[in-house]
């Protein structure tokens, strides 16, 4: 068995609830925060863990070639200049561009072959703007480190976000576009791209190939064209396609059942046509389990799914569900998943 | 208190699966069973009561007036003539015929105030057009009948479809068009068309005025016009117009949360601006409890969320749950609803 390699936990921004979602992981799940190297700022860990009462004190580490797990210690690479930690609950330029150099350090490493994946705490838009980041999140920035990495236009890397909580997993054609604009994005180039990059994401985790199940895009998947012919025109081409690439797709399956049917285990995963085609389901259940996977770049990456929280920041009750979520989920596709 | 009226219940195509639910409920829910009257056949009633081992015998019933709950006994009007059942699974004119007949005499008597509420086993389109009857399904049949019965044109008696289960109730500006021609139909009229009339279902029912969330159309209902200008143009003006009428309605809401929100009680009622928005959620725990209920017209009207099973048709093995809370909850919005 190979050495293993650390799962990177990014701070996110230092003035909202990272930073604690951290400390709450070390000092509340040591068998699985024994697989994590926090890339962030040592202070600002300091004080997260003061906050939640932890007495854990960041060890410094220079080099991840030096990391082996070790359950009780909370092991730091400063992957930002040291400075005052931010205010919380406040934009600031600095934490913006503390949280970016996290990112960059951290992407880079699992670029590089050096961790097993990211999990990125959340981050602040207006403050990554503040510092002057030519990124809207984080996602761009993977995007375009990844991209640098493999010496291709990030034109060429195109991107996929899974939602996935412990009952359904689904991976989204489009985001954040109006319903019109999602519409004209459901393309047989677009839904193709999708399921490979869906596949492929398994291939990468050394999971078995997916049973995916693709959404339909109008009512009852248009009933044989009477509610709207793109499930005949675009859809099921596209299906067809990856099929005779050897995908283990279905499809295209009625929307309002598609998700139930994939809950009670007939399907691994769902193609969801739009964002709240895939998010309405996923988000039903409650938010706490809910976490973001980046499909379609060249390392792991998970988030969790919601936002800094600044009304929250330093009281040390921020809920660190979806967090812990994330680092499970990217241990588990990491294949380092933990039995207890 | 008043003279209790009758649930009617209506056989549906005797070719499905309509007979043996209702046979099923008198077979295993006595009390919920003795607030209701079969408008059917009785052969087809007898046939359903043998194939699921059921020893009652309908028991003749001309004038819902001779009515009075008894437990125990199967009272049923011959509400199309007599004749021999059709074959199980097979479609024909003469069980379209009967189906009609039965919705259409069980809709007169609850529009004259004669009973409390109609619950419809499934039909057949297919057998229904055979049969030559104008309508292509149940609410188009039930309109024009209220219509006919108030002197109105149907264009002048909107009706929506709510979907309801134990743990969420939404109700859908749309339902059998494209999602492009959904969303076409997301305008200021249509919404508050559809916020009127749900109000006023609740109001026609005896219960106190709801929680109305509105989702939006769009991702995180637009983000303030960044994914679409429908929830600023089209729903934000609807919701005003409503409120001055004193509905208390609230929203645009973020289409991926507001439904979790509901079912967890923050709202009694969620409108769905298009059908997959309002029945992803409600089937996602499993369709065995949905029940359908047509708003706008004069009488409360439930069915099952599920078609005649043609192929399950006398195998005494069709699941009656769908059909049971249909009938559970016409008692329940009747006022009648039963403690045990």
């Amino acid at each position: 068995m190979s050495t293993p390699r650390p799962l990177l936990l990014t701070m996110g921004d230092a003035a909202g609830i990272g930073p604690e979602l951290i400390a709450l992981l070390y000092r509340d799940h040591p068998a699985l925060a024994a697989r994590c190297v926090v890339a962030g700022d040592a202070a600002c860990l300091q004080r997260a863990n003061a906050c939640v009462g932890s007495t854990l004190v960041p060890t410094p580490l220079v080099d991840l070639v030096a990391w082996s797990p070790r359950p009780g210690c909370l092991p730091l690479v400063q992957a930002t200049p040291a400075a005052v930690p931010p205010a919380w609950g406040r934009i600031s330029a600095s934490a913006g561009r503390a949280a970016a150099d996290c990112i960059t350090w951290a992407t880079r490493r699992a670029l590089a072959g050096e961790a097993a994946a990211v999990v990125t705490a959340p981050i602040h838009k207006e403050a990554l703007a503040a510092a002057g980041v030519p990124y809207p999140g984080h996602t761009e920035m993977l995007q375009a480190l990844a991209a640098e990495h493999l010496g291709r236009p990030v034109s060429q890397l195109p991107v996929r976000m899974m939602l996935a909580n412990n009952e359904l997993k689904t991976v989204l054609v489009s985001i954040h576009v109006s319903l019109r604009e999602a519409i004209e994005a459901v393309t047989q180039a677009n839904v193709l791209s999708t399921l490979r990059i869906t596949a492929a994401h398994w291939a990468r985790v050394g999971l078995p190939p997916p049973r995916i199940a693709v959404a339909g895009l109008n009512p009852h998947a248009g009933e044989g064209g009477l509610f709207g012919r793109e499930e005949i025109e675009v859809i099921a081409p596209a299906i067809a396609q990856a099929r005779s690439e050897g995908l283990d797709v279905s499809g295209p399956h009625a929307p309002d059942t598609v998700f139930m049917r994939a809950r009670e285990g007939a399907f691994d995963v769902v193609l969801a046509m739009y964002h709240d085609q895939g998010l309405i389901p996923v988000k039903y259940l409650g938010l706490a389990h809910g976490v973001n996977v980046t499909l379609g770049l060249p390392l792991v990456r998970t988030s969790p799914d919601h936002g800094t929280a600044f009304d929250l920041a330093g009281t040390g009750r921020a809920d660190p569900a979806s967090f812990l979520a994330a680092v499970a989920l990217a241990a588990q596709m990491s294949g380092q998943a933990l039995t207890s």
